[in-house]
């Protein structure tokens, strides 16, 4: 990692953008200078696309392959087509292997063959390993730079041959010991290296109990031993626990972080990958696809309005009323369905104890229904004046919040238990169901003892 | 940290659920046992109320203290009730410092006073010096661990000390170098200290360019620091650039998954805190208030119906129709608040660029108003046989999903620069103007055009 010389400050984007503005090239190049790559790429999204070249030929060179890596995947696609093969290549040369291998899947295969073509022979194997498993499993996300050692020799002879080594791979909290076949038999942290007698042997001093990863392990699951464990680094091993690389917290910040974006960008049909200032026909199209879903489940849920239009046409106060019921239901089961993803995340909710949380929202629903029923039944007695109309939506209220509850519940876990992320489908599911419940039961209630 | 000997299971909260039911006491002691706190913290928020005494009986007192760090804050104040207050001075004796300074505002004065005394003169000037810091700041979140030397002695000697020392903190990647009045001037890496000639002093060895925080930096500031420049522990300075204590990377990734489920969980007013099998009149309570701000937006849109009663008296199918414009509009609306609030958040949105952005995303709500326009229109026609429906519903829909677009980028900047969080509150000011806006549109235009 280039060291960062410079802090990015709140106001950066504004200096750029301002400097753009005016057409000053060398205001631009004085604010990129010395910046961390996380900070250009967050520099370059911020800035208009037809600007985006120009601040690119800025960037310098021995930054452009982690700005690369650190931006938005459609921003990126396009600085790449900007970028000659060349500088792609020399890019590339300042990037660990783990890194170039998330490039690969979007680079020419004239890049990637001169791109190997620079590699030695080592770190061409190294870089076939990490290709060899998807990107988000534990062999996709690691790096190939674990430094091993054996059990029999001192620590002594250990930091030698750090010493004659030189510099350590990032973040290196702890070396790997194996045994001659590369099976991985422990552990020695760094810390335990400096502060003890180095005239013991590794095996006397190493960890034998390894917290380590399967090539194939989700990457979910090592986010969330690393976060739990409080890792730094953890090995990875093959089917026959050979020691095969090591994941670093850096690259498990960056699945946090995307998890986290995922969770809070899927329920809006959105996509993590998309540039904020994409031509507005693309963006357009993509959002199309989830709003057309969304029109599917509001004509049902018209259509169910649609079989009362006699109803409502004798008793019009229906129709003012009836977004109401329809929009509390939604409210309160999307905190039952948010309540419920998050459980299931985290682990907290499983199938032994879906039954109790059933009952228990099923109370709370109900609960939370029986007050607001009360509310916006008087609300509607004092408004619409008809006496009838306060029952009626205070029924419907009742049942459209404990439906809520109960497909608050069921909508996340069934979804998943498809193997689709509840995060993405609870949502428009729930809403659905709650518009459905809403309307049905109150015009329902309404034919029944209004007309 | 307590090592894991064994990691979590996913079935190892189905175990101790059946075992509970069963009243199998050792088989939940043979569950807990050598357990990481993180994972019976899991284990325990999985566990009904009623049962979490038994179990909190079970765990180990060892882990007792880390185990109450791990828990939601709700579940957290309930055991602390349960366990008497010797349990938790010795609980408090296996936490770090900044540890024991979370837990503080959550103890009896008694406690606190036992846990004080019971520490000694250096360990209490520490915790009263992380005490001075707000809780989310880099005072607050600091450590008081951080191993110091001074420049002008040689590697050589730093070793020797470390090894008289003994065992480093948890997450030590670096030394901090300070002169005689404790002014931090470098860093000096393990890994630089392992791999140079032990004869070179620190002064020439040492990084003078340090990232370090302020003791009142804001912790999300920390968080991102960290994040974007790949830190494993950072310096945290007072005004006068003393050293104070040290950020580690645990803490920071703590930090990054509050931020996140605050992210998921705001925008159904719900908090991080909660216990998910809370007694349901305590939810129920908790959650109505957000139900209330959502139930007065309701009857806001509710009104606007109201102007055109006469109107649907005479056309029906407008009540059939509404839901689709004022849902159609919410959705376009949450994608664009989404994207506005995700851009602000990573400083990919700002001042000078919010405005390039609020055109962008006019012309994709102007886009897809028109596509789904088209479409709404067409069904309009063909489902209720009114040829004049299609036109006004149509145009009701271009109106709805531009004042969306406009409307999602306003909100969460001018909230944001009122202080208040957009995840927290844009969602439903945006929902709001949403059905009021499609209500008037559609409802007036109908009124102009079909009556």
């Amino acid at each position: 990692m280039s060291k960062a010389r410079q802090q990015k400050k709140p106001d950066h984007l504004n200096e750029l953008l301002a400097a753009l503005e005016t057409g000053a090239i060398e205001s631009v190049r004085a604010i990129l200078v010395d910046l961390h790559p996380a900070d250009i790429a967050t520099l370059i999204e911020g800035t208009p696309p037809e600007s985006r070249p120009l601040v690119w030929t800025q960037v310098d060179d021995a930054r452009k392959g982690e700005t690369l890596l650190e931006l938005a995947e459609d921003v990126r696609a396009d600085l790449l087509r900007l970028t000659d093969d060349a500088a792609l290549v020399a890019a590339a040369r300042t990037l660990d292997t783990d890194d170039i291998a998330d490039l690969i899947p979007e680079l020419s295969d004239e890049v990637i063959a001169e791109i190997l073509a620079a590699l030695d022979k080592q770190n061409r194997q190294r870089l076939d390993a990490v290709l060899s498993y998807p990107e988000d499993t534990a062999g996709g996300l690691m790096n190939v730079d674990a430094i091993t050692v054996r059990e029999n020799i001192t620590l002594e002879v250990v930091l030698r041959y750090l010493r004659r080594r030189g510099a350590l791979p990032e973040s290196t909290d702890k070396l790997f010991v194996v045994d001659r076949h590369d099976a991985l038999i422990g552990q020695l942290e760094i810390g335990r290296l400096l502060t003890t007698d180095p005239d013991r042997r590794v095996s006397q001093v190493m960890d034998r109990e390894v917290i380590r990863f399967p090539a194939l392990a989700p990457q979910q699951d090592v986010a969330k031993a690393f976060e739990d464990y409080d890792l730094i680094s953890a090995p990875v091993v093959d089917e026959h626990n050979r020691l095969i690389g090591r994941i670093t917290i850096d690259d498990v910040v960056d699945v946090l972080r995307e998890e986290a974006e995922h969770s809070i960008l899927a329920p809006a049909g959105l996509s993590e990958d998309e540039d904020i200032f994409a031509p507005p026909l693309r963006t357009s199209r993509r959002r199309s696809v989830w709003l057309a879903v969304n029109l599917v489940t509001a004509i049902i849920a018209a259509a169910v309005v649609g079989l009362f239009e006699s109803t409502i046409e004798k008793v019009v106060a229906l129709a003012v009323m009836m977004p109401i019921v329809a929009g509390m239901g939604g409210n309160a089961g999307t905190q039952t369905v948010t309540a419920v993803i998050r459980g299931l995340a985290l682990g907290i909710v499983s199938e032994s104890n879906a039954r109790r949380l059933l009952t228990r929202e099923l109370a709370v629903g109900a609960l939370n229904g029986l007050v607001f029923a009360l509310a916006v039944g008087l609300i509607a007695v004092l408004w619409h004046k008809n006496l009838m109309l306060g029952p009626v939506i205070a029924m419907a209220m009742v049942i459209n919040l404990t439906f809520a509850a109960l497909f608050g519940v069921l909508i996340p876990v069934a979804v998943r238990r498809l193997g689709i992320d509840p995060a993405l489908a609870s949502g428009v599911i729930l809403t659905t169901v709650t518009d459905v419940v809403g309307f049905f039961s109150f015009l329902g209630l309404a034919t029944i003892f209004l007309v």
